[in-house]
Protein backbone atom coordinates (compact mmCIF):
# COMPACT_ATOMS: atom_id res chain seq x y z
CA UNK A 1 0.00 0.00 0.00
CA UNK A 2 1.21 3.10 -0.98
CA UNK A 3 -1.29 5.43 0.72
CA UNK A 4 0.48 9.25 1.23
CA UNK A 5 -0.95 11.94 3.93
CA UNK A 6 -1.33 15.66 3.39
CA UNK A 7 -1.66 18.16 6.11
CA UNK A 8 -2.30 21.26 4.30
CA UNK A 9 -2.73 23.84 6.73
CA UNK A 10 -4.41 27.32 5.70
CA UNK A 11 -4.54 30.82 7.87
CA UNK A 12 -7.52 32.99 6.36
CA UNK A 13 -7.72 36.38 6.97
CA UNK A 14 -10.76 38.48 5.77
CA UNK A 15 -12.22 35.49 3.42
CA UNK A 16 -8.10 35.60 2.01
CA UNK A 17 -5.52 33.01 2.59
CA UNK A 18 -3.03 35.16 4.26
CA UNK A 19 -0.87 31.73 5.18
CA UNK A 20 -0.85 28.61 2.86
CA UNK A 21 1.12 25.94 1.40
CA UNK A 22 1.89 28.04 -1.60
CA UNK A 23 3.33 31.18 0.17
CA UNK A 24 5.42 29.44 2.90
CA UNK A 25 6.41 27.20 -0.53
CA UNK A 26 7.60 30.26 -1.73
CA UNK A 27 8.98 31.54 1.42
CA UNK A 28 10.97 28.53 1.75
CA UNK A 29 12.71 28.97 -2.00
CA UNK A 30 13.60 32.85 -1.34
CA UNK A 31 15.76 31.60 1.48
CA UNK A 32 17.44 28.90 -0.37
CA UNK A 33 18.02 30.91 -3.06
CA UNK A 34 18.40 34.96 -1.98
CA UNK A 35 16.29 35.59 -5.08
CA UNK A 36 12.56 36.37 -5.84
CA UNK A 37 13.26 35.49 -9.66
CA UNK A 38 14.67 32.25 -8.95
CA UNK A 39 12.76 31.41 -6.39
CA UNK A 40 9.73 31.74 -8.71
CA UNK A 41 11.68 29.65 -11.13
CA UNK A 42 12.31 27.12 -8.76
CA UNK A 43 8.44 26.81 -8.37
CA UNK A 44 7.42 27.14 -11.69
CA UNK A 45 6.29 30.21 -11.58
CA UNK A 46 6.31 33.81 -13.14
CA UNK A 47 7.84 36.14 -11.31
CA UNK A 48 5.39 38.68 -11.43
CA UNK A 49 3.12 35.95 -9.61
CA UNK A 50 5.88 35.38 -7.33
CA UNK A 51 6.00 39.25 -6.64
CA UNK A 52 2.35 39.70 -5.81
CA UNK A 53 2.78 36.69 -3.51
CA UNK A 54 5.32 38.31 -1.71
CA UNK A 55 3.35 41.33 -1.86
CA UNK A 56 0.17 39.81 -0.25
CA UNK A 57 1.92 38.09 2.31
CA UNK A 58 3.83 41.28 3.50
CA UNK A 59 1.04 43.29 3.75
CA UNK A 60 -0.74 40.63 5.48
CA UNK A 61 1.22 40.51 8.13
CA UNK A 62 2.09 42.72 11.63
CA UNK A 63 6.02 43.79 9.64
CA UNK A 64 6.79 41.76 6.39
CA UNK A 65 8.18 38.58 5.72
CA UNK A 66 10.71 39.32 2.76
CA UNK A 67 12.96 41.73 2.50
CA UNK A 68 15.00 43.13 -1.14
CA UNK A 69 17.70 45.06 -0.95
CA UNK A 70 18.36 47.75 -3.10
CA UNK A 71 21.13 46.62 -5.67
CA UNK A 72 24.16 48.46 -5.09
CA UNK A 73 27.76 48.22 -4.56
CA UNK A 74 27.54 44.46 -3.67
CA UNK A 75 24.31 44.18 -5.76
CA UNK A 76 20.96 43.51 -4.52
CA UNK A 77 19.45 40.34 -2.82
CA UNK A 78 16.01 39.10 -1.19
CA UNK A 79 15.98 37.63 2.01
CA UNK A 80 13.48 36.17 4.76
CA UNK A 81 12.96 38.95 7.56
CA UNK A 82 13.08 37.29 11.28
CA UNK A 83 9.06 37.62 11.12
CA UNK A 84 9.43 35.34 8.17
CA UNK A 85 11.72 32.76 9.20
CA UNK A 86 9.57 32.23 12.22
CA UNK A 87 6.73 31.86 9.92
CA UNK A 88 7.93 29.11 8.01
CA UNK A 89 9.45 27.69 10.99
CA UNK A 90 5.84 27.72 12.76
CA UNK A 91 4.21 26.02 9.89
CA UNK A 92 6.31 23.25 9.32
CA UNK A 93 6.11 22.69 13.08
CA UNK A 94 1.98 22.70 13.22
CA UNK A 95 2.28 20.38 10.19
CA UNK A 96 5.05 17.80 12.05
CA UNK A 97 2.57 18.06 15.42
CA UNK A 98 -0.76 17.44 13.65
CA UNK A 99 0.90 14.09 11.84
CA UNK A 100 2.74 13.21 14.90
CA UNK A 101 -0.51 13.85 17.10
CA UNK A 102 -2.98 12.30 15.07
CA UNK A 103 -0.14 9.04 13.29
CA UNK A 104 -2.68 6.61 15.05
CA UNK A 105 -5.97 7.72 13.81
CA UNK A 106 -4.70 8.54 10.41
CA UNK A 107 -3.58 4.82 10.54
CA UNK A 108 -6.73 3.69 10.98
CA UNK A 109 -7.76 5.43 8.23
CA UNK A 110 -5.28 4.09 5.97
CA UNK A 111 -6.24 0.76 6.63
CA UNK A 112 -9.44 0.68 5.19
CA UNK A 113 -7.86 1.95 1.78
CA UNK A 114 -7.83 -0.51 -0.84
CA UNK A 115 -4.43 -1.86 -1.43
CA UNK B 1 -8.41 39.97 14.44
CA UNK B 2 -10.80 37.42 12.53
CA UNK B 3 -8.20 34.83 11.36
CA UNK B 4 -9.55 31.26 10.77
CA UNK B 5 -7.87 28.33 10.92
CA UNK B 6 -8.75 25.53 8.34
CA UNK B 7 -6.52 22.07 8.20
CA UNK B 8 -7.61 20.18 5.16
CA UNK B 9 -6.19 16.13 5.56
CA UNK B 10 -5.75 14.35 1.88
CA UNK B 11 -4.61 10.74 1.71
CA UNK B 12 -3.43 9.91 -1.58
CA UNK B 13 -3.44 6.11 -3.03
CA UNK B 14 -1.67 5.78 -6.51
CA UNK B 15 -1.06 9.29 -7.41
CA UNK B 16 -5.27 10.05 -6.37
CA UNK B 17 -6.92 11.52 -3.93
CA UNK B 18 -8.44 8.49 -1.97
CA UNK B 19 -9.76 10.98 0.81
CA UNK B 20 -9.64 14.31 1.15
CA UNK B 21 -12.38 16.79 2.32
CA UNK B 22 -14.67 17.00 -0.40
CA UNK B 23 -15.57 13.16 -0.23
CA UNK B 24 -15.88 13.20 3.33
CA UNK B 25 -18.30 16.00 3.26
CA UNK B 26 -19.92 14.38 0.41
CA UNK B 27 -20.51 11.36 2.86
CA UNK B 28 -21.86 13.42 5.20
CA UNK B 29 -24.34 14.69 3.37
CA UNK B 30 -25.55 11.04 2.54
CA UNK B 31 -25.63 10.21 6.24
CA UNK B 32 -27.80 13.43 6.59
CA UNK B 33 -30.45 13.00 3.69
CA UNK B 34 -30.56 9.05 3.34
CA UNK B 35 -30.24 10.46 -0.50
CA UNK B 36 -27.29 10.80 -3.21
CA UNK B 37 -29.58 14.04 -5.03
CA UNK B 38 -30.57 15.36 -2.20
CA UNK B 39 -26.38 15.12 -0.87
CA UNK B 40 -25.53 16.81 -4.10
CA UNK B 41 -28.01 19.82 -4.00
CA UNK B 42 -27.20 20.49 -0.17
CA UNK B 43 -23.43 20.61 -2.28
CA UNK B 44 -24.35 22.38 -4.62
CA UNK B 45 -22.96 19.19 -7.20
CA UNK B 46 -24.22 17.60 -10.10
CA UNK B 47 -26.33 14.40 -9.25
CA UNK B 48 -23.40 12.98 -12.20
CA UNK B 49 -20.56 14.38 -9.73
CA UNK B 50 -21.55 12.98 -6.98
CA UNK B 51 -22.52 9.72 -8.30
CA UNK B 52 -18.75 9.32 -10.11
CA UNK B 53 -17.24 10.75 -6.23
CA UNK B 54 -18.53 7.78 -4.30
CA UNK B 55 -18.18 5.40 -6.84
CA UNK B 56 -14.34 6.81 -7.08
CA UNK B 57 -14.31 6.46 -3.23
CA UNK B 58 -16.01 3.04 -3.09
CA UNK B 59 -13.44 1.50 -5.21
CA UNK B 60 -10.38 2.98 -3.53
CA UNK B 61 -11.91 1.33 -0.29
CA UNK B 62 -11.18 -2.42 0.66
CA UNK B 63 -14.87 -2.33 1.33
CA UNK B 64 -17.44 0.10 0.57
CA UNK B 65 -18.38 3.69 2.16
CA UNK B 66 -21.82 3.79 0.44
CA UNK B 67 -24.65 1.73 -0.18
CA UNK B 68 -27.65 2.39 -2.34
CA UNK B 69 -30.34 -0.13 -1.98
CA UNK B 70 -32.73 -0.82 -4.86
CA UNK B 71 -36.29 0.81 -4.87
CA UNK B 72 -38.91 -1.78 -3.97
CA UNK B 73 -42.20 -1.83 -2.02
CA UNK B 74 -40.34 0.72 0.57
CA UNK B 75 -38.44 2.76 -2.00
CA UNK B 76 -34.27 2.61 -2.50
CA UNK B 77 -32.48 4.67 -0.14
CA UNK B 78 -28.53 5.41 -0.08
CA UNK B 79 -26.44 5.40 3.32
CA UNK B 80 -23.25 5.17 4.63
CA UNK B 81 -21.82 1.76 5.88
CA UNK B 82 -20.04 0.94 8.91
CA UNK B 83 -16.91 1.77 6.88
CA UNK B 84 -18.07 4.72 5.58
CA UNK B 85 -19.20 5.73 9.31
CA UNK B 86 -16.21 4.79 10.25
CA UNK B 87 -14.14 6.77 7.90
CA UNK B 88 -16.10 9.61 8.38
CA UNK B 89 -15.36 9.81 11.76
CA UNK B 90 -11.48 8.96 11.83
CA UNK B 91 -11.67 12.16 9.23
CA UNK B 92 -13.12 14.26 11.61
CA UNK B 93 -11.30 12.90 14.52
CA UNK B 94 -7.73 13.32 12.60
CA UNK B 95 -8.52 17.17 11.94
CA UNK B 96 -9.66 17.75 15.94
CA UNK B 97 -6.55 16.12 17.20
CA UNK B 98 -4.21 17.78 14.69
CA UNK B 99 -5.39 21.21 15.69
CA UNK B 100 -6.26 20.92 19.82
CA UNK B 101 -2.31 19.29 19.31
CA UNK B 102 -0.97 22.35 17.45
CA UNK B 103 -3.24 24.78 19.08
CA UNK B 104 -0.28 27.04 21.23
CA UNK B 105 2.29 26.74 17.40
CA UNK B 106 -0.73 27.82 15.90
CA UNK B 107 -1.48 30.80 17.77
CA UNK B 108 2.47 31.62 17.43
CA UNK B 109 1.60 31.85 13.52
CA UNK B 110 -1.52 34.51 13.76
CA UNK B 111 -0.11 36.56 15.95
CA UNK B 112 2.28 37.29 13.17
CA UNK B 113 -0.67 38.49 11.35
CA UNK B 114 -2.21 42.26 10.62
CA UNK B 115 -5.07 42.61 12.65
Amino acid sequence: MSATVQFRLRIYQNEAIAIGPGKVALLEAIARTGSISAAARELGMSYRRAWMLIDETNRGLKSPAVHTAAGGAQGGGTHLTPVGEALVRHYRDIERTAHAAAARQIRALTQLLAD
